[in-house]
Parts: C-alpha cells; structure tokens; sequence
C-alpha cells in the first residue's frame, strides 16, 4: 500500500478549511462523492480517511471504491447524507462534529423566532428605505416572551435552545424519544399532542429516514393559527409541502426556517410569503463555530491514523 | 367649573387606542402639545387630565394653559418629554407605564444583537431574492453566546436584557447608579471603565438631561474593532454623531439600533451603513404590550379622577 493520503470531498469547504487539511495532510480533492469513481485507482487505494463537507448522499458504492478507507469525518454534526449502516458493515469508522455548534444553532433558532414574532425584516427595512423617516409606521406585531413553546427533539440542540427560551419566561414543552430531567418542562409522548398544547413549535430533531415528516400535515394542523414553526434541523423532518400550504393559506401564523428540502435550490414558494423568516442554513455560520468544527474534523482523521480512540465517533 | 374632560394629545394613538379612552371619558382630542393653546377657553378651563402619546415636549407653558389639570398620564415608560419638574411645582401628577412593557424591549435587544452578529437580515435576503439557490452564499459572521457585555443602566429593563444574555452564556458586566444584587456580574464605576471590559454595550438608561451623550466618544473609542452598540433607550443616551464616525470608519464592529435622535427624521447617514441593524423605535411595539400600556394609561387617570392612588406615579 502506497502512502495514506486524505480525501477532501465537498466543494463548500473553504479555501482556509482546504488549505488547512492539505496543510496537515496529504491529500486529494473531490467537490463531491459523484465525482469519487473518476479518481486514479492508485489514489484510490491510498485514501484511508475522507473529509466530507456537504449533504450529497455518500453510500457503500462510493464507500466500496476506497478498498483502504478507515474513516469517514463529516464536517457539521447531522451525518444523514452518509449511508452509517453500509460504513459499520465495511468496518468503517464515522466521525461528525457535535457540541461545539450547538449554541450558535440555539441562537439562531432563537433570534428566527423573535424575528419572525417582531417583524424585524421589515422593521429593517422601513428604516434603511427612508419611509420610517417619511412617516410610514411598522404595524403592531406580537409579543415572543411568555409565549408557550414545543420543542421537537430536546436532544443536545433542542436543550440549549429550551434553556434560553426558559430566560424568555416561556412555557416550554418537549417530544423526545424518552422523558428527561427537565426543570418542569411538559413531556408530550406525540407531535400531534404537543402541537395542541402550543403556539410555536421548534424543530430541533436529528435528519435521516427516521425522522423524516416527523412533523407532519397532522402536526402543522393541529397548531392552529397562532402557530409559528422554527426548523433548524433538516428540511426533510417536516412535511415542507403541508407546511407551505398552510402558510399560503394563512392557518398557521408564520415560520422562521433554516433549513429547507434540496438546498439550496428550495422551493420557490417559500420566497413568495410574507410570513416567514428565511436564513441559509447558516446556523452554524459563525467564523467561530466553523472553525471548531474545522479542528475536530481533522482532529478525528489524525486520531484515527494515529491509532488512537476517535474524538466523537458516531458508529 | 365645567364636566371635566380628557384631553388626548398625540396624533400617534391608535384608531383603537384613541376611541377606547374616548369611550371611556368626555374627552377632547390634539395632535400634540403645540396644538393646545389654540383650544377654546371653555375646553381648556375643563380638562383635568391629559393622556399624552409621543415625545413632543410638553412643558410649563403648555400646563398653564389648563387651570384644572390634575394629571398627565403618559404612554409609555420614558417620560422624558414631560417637564416633571414643572408638573411637580404646579401640583400636577404625572405617571407613565412602566414595566408592561419590559420583556418587549428585552426580546427586541437580544434580538438586534444576534441579528448584528449573524447578519441575519442579509440572511433572509439572500434566501428571498433567489441568490442563495443560484449559489451564493453567505459570509461567514460572529458568535454571540459567550460574548462579553456590558448593560449600561441595570434598571428594570436592563435587568431583563442582563437575564435573557445570562441564558445566552454571555459574562454580564454593568453599570448603574449603585451595585446591585446580582449572580456575579460585574459592577463597573463608569461606562468608560466597562467599555474597555466588554465587546458589546447595551444601553438600557432612562432618558433625559441627565443621561445626555452618556455613551460618550471616549465610550466609544474604548469599545474597539469588535465593539457592537445595542440602543433600546433613547437616542439622546448616546454621543450619536460619534457613533456615526466609529461606524463609518470601521473602529467598531456594528450597532443595532431602535432609537435614535430626532426619529422619525433620523440622520441620513445611519441608512448607508451596511454594519448596524436598525428598528423603528418598535420596542414595545406587540399587540400585547401595547394593550397593557393603554389600559394603565387610562387606569391612572381613572385612578386620579376617582380620587384613587395612582397605579404608577412619576413624581
């Protein structure tokens, strides 16, 4: 076996974020797993570890062309553009990169929420265009705090979002695969029954099939028209085209969203409401955060070629 | 003397606002206080009580002008439009609406803050115009939990700032007339001792003379290349033309503002820069708030016409 060398696959790396891996490693560069089977055989059996930015599906026939490959150590900590099920049969480690995105995500979620409760878009706008100063008013919005908010997910994400919630004297209640220790948050065993305990619902579940339309037409039904729905998780987790309807439609109050199906080419519709924040899934957008997530990435690879235990292993 | 009637004084109250106090009292009705001298005598002879919305400066001049005045109720928690020295010395009470309307003005500040780290109003542009999905993205921006702020006036308002930021895992540092009970935030003697401590400033001070220019250009200069200014006080707190040039040369990081002097007719040169997030004076602008301030407005003067203490007095 020639040298090991590092895949980097994902055009949205950075050119820092590349020059950082090549910098560490040797490396060779794909924009992504569709162009993996187009790589030289002799680099291909040299690749022990790839570095993934991205959300392109990446599956055991990709994973099948790297006969040496050890790890594979996605940048960002939802890893459900990788196949974890075809990597564990292969014996391949999968690494992501949890914790330290967390309360930028939570912030954004947050700020979405009061953004969308206060009109600040348009408050922006109305200022910066002049017509404040002409004598345009901005309408009466709605209050955020006290507000009664359902947490979809009170996993890792989903908790710092509720705890800065608690500081905004809301309600909280939580879905979550088990009951937690809560400072006296409201447990709901279903969506559907919290969403007719609440007004806001915040999506802070996991991607992957599992979840998928977790958040279902049923659930965006049963919110009523005071119900606001924050997503900062996937797109895939809610039935995106019962939510666009009843957003057309007026039955729920408005959206603040992150995330979207087939980023970024989202659905057009989405660009035509009036009651909706809309962010490009920048919730871990900050120079900070990447950076972090940069340095566990390969922080992950180098541990896995060193032999040593993986810094946050997923399989 | 006369019935005695409400004068409604401010071309700012709401269609509803204006007719529920009108329900609710005899009333006669000016767009502002440079309209009372042109009422008839009979009317000016019978008001007892003014209901005042708006920051035109209402002073002795104006008072004289009502024999019979007992009380001016203010909309809203800044009274610094009333010369309360002149009410005190001609017997007048005068009361405004405090606290109501807190937790509004606290979600917007946090919200302008992490809406001027993340640059979240380019955020939603860049998804809404279409961009995002040809390609573009956005730059990476600033983390906010975990920044180091500083609350200048730990007043009511402040305090609620001060605790949602707390959730935030900010290191709260403040400065008031005294030090507080606090969980361990730092105390600072002057604004331009914490400005040297902190990256980011919220101004959280009553308005008025003797906050003038508070936020001084030494204040400013002090902040440095990562110094943000959050104003949800009044713009007179602030030395605003210093904070123009620190934003127009780069020597702090962005503002974002909700207040400002002369508003709605603000200086032209906030409107080019692309480094603050402005709002128009909106702080207590939700339904709910706005409600609850209506209605203790006319309970102070119901209170004051029925001979009852008054529920929130100023003076």
């Amino acid at each position: 076996m020639s040298d090991p060398i590092l895949l980097i696959s994902g055009d949205s790396f950075s050119e820092q974020e590349r020059t950082r891996l090549e910098t560490a490693l040797a490396s060779a560069f794909v924009a992504g797993p569709s162009d993996m089977a187009a790589l030289p055989d002799a680099v291909r059996s040299s690749v022990r570890a790839i570095a993934v930015k991205g959300h392109h599906p990446l599956g055991g026939a990709e994973m099948d062309l790297f006969p040496n490959l050890g790890v594979i150590a996605n940048y960002g900590v939802g890893y459900d553009a990788i196949d974890v099920t075809a990597a564990t049969e292969r014996g391949i480690n999968v690494t992501n990169t949890p914790d330290v995105l967390n309360d930028d995500v939570a912030d954004l979620a947050v700020a979405m929420l009061i953004a969308q409760c206060r009109n600040m878009v348009a408050g922006d706008d109305l200022v910066r265009s002049g017509r404040w100063s002409a004598g345009e008013n901005l309408p009466l919005n709605r209050q955020m705090s006290g507000s009664t908010v359902g947490i979809v997910g009170l996993g890792r994400i989903g908790r710092e979002i509720a705890d800065r919630l608690a500081a905004f004297k809301c309600d909280i209640h939580y879905t979550s695969r088990s009951r937690k220790e809560t400072p006296g948050w409201t447990f709901h065993a279903s969506p559907e029954e919290m969403a007719e305990a609440v007004d806001i619902l915040v999506v802070a579940l996991v991607g992957g099939v599992e979840t998928e339309k977790h958040v279902s037409r049923q659930v965006i039904d049963a919110l009523g028209p005071r119900g606001i729905v924050i997503n900062i998780s996937r797109g895939s987790t809610i039935d995106e085209a019962a939510l666009l309807d009843a957003l057309e439609e007026g039955r729920i109050a408005g959206a603040g969203l992150d995330v979207f199906l087939n980023e970024p080419k989202i659905d057009p519709r989405f660009l035509k409401l009036d009651n909706v924040h809309l962010q490009p899934h920048q919730g871990s957008g900050s120079s900070e955060t990447r950076g972090r997530m940069a340095k566990l990435q390969l922080a992950n690879i180098e541990a896995f070629l060193a032999g040593d235990p993986l810094k946050t292993p997923v399989n």
